[in-house]
């Protein structure tokens, strides 16, 4: 897509590190790192939300996640690695491109998750059958 | 693995709220969520990290997390949703079985992603590089 900032690394009219590429994916490093050597792992098929994906990207982007965590966890020292993709502004999502953060992490990089809270009594069954009753496949 | 969570969840000898459920795949809902309809997708096969799963839980886990998506914003009336998935406890990862949080996102609930920072001069070609020198397909 023409006004795509990813589209145009794709294309190479605008310049990143690429550390992989291949038919269906490219990867290359954030330019504002959670911590150096945090990936983003984009399919070219110009698609803005993961469920939008053909299972021709899937397959590869998995894979390509895959080398990158090992390389980082394996190869360059870090303890632990977060895979995180965001779909829709209220989300995160800045470049309606899907793309996968691939994280780095190391122990006390002051980093921590969102918190949870349960649920009140009976809420939780009710949601379930909500999902339930519209998934399909 | 016979003290693993979410093992005992696969085998039900554990309850859970399951949304879906086929050969490879788990989806249930975390009884901790970030909003309600957070849901776990896991692969059945008890491996530890995302890197160590097979091209044949990766297929199915891919569709099922699309899938999810796809009902919590298009049945539910949320308005985003992340997918995180966690290796390591550097990384926040608590239960040592493969998952993928699933969280449904509405505008303003207050979670924000964490904040990255610019390379200093040449860091980021070099971290590329050191990349590039491992990563084996």
């Amino acid at each position: 897509m023409s006004d795509c900032l990813f589209c145009k690394i794709i294309n190479k009219t605008i310049p990143a590190e690429v550390v992989y590429e291949d038919e269906q994916v490219v990867a290359f490093l954030d330019i504002n790192p959670v911590n150096p050597g945090h990936t983003l792992v984009v399919p070219k098929e110009h698609k803005e939300f993961f469920w939008e994906l053909g299972a021709n990207s899937c397959g590869p982007v998995s894979l390509v996640i895959q080398k990158i965590m090992n390389v980082l966890v394996h190869d360059l020292g870090y303890e632990g690695v977060n895979l995180i993709q965001n779909n829709g502004p209220a989300s995160g999502q800045v470049i309606p491109h899907v793309h996968f953060h691939v994280i780095p992490r190391k122990s006390g990089d002051g980093h921590a998750h969102w918190r949870g809270a349960a649920y009140e009594a009976g809420e939780q069954a009710m949601m379930a059958e909500k999902i339930k009753a519209v998934l399909k496949f």
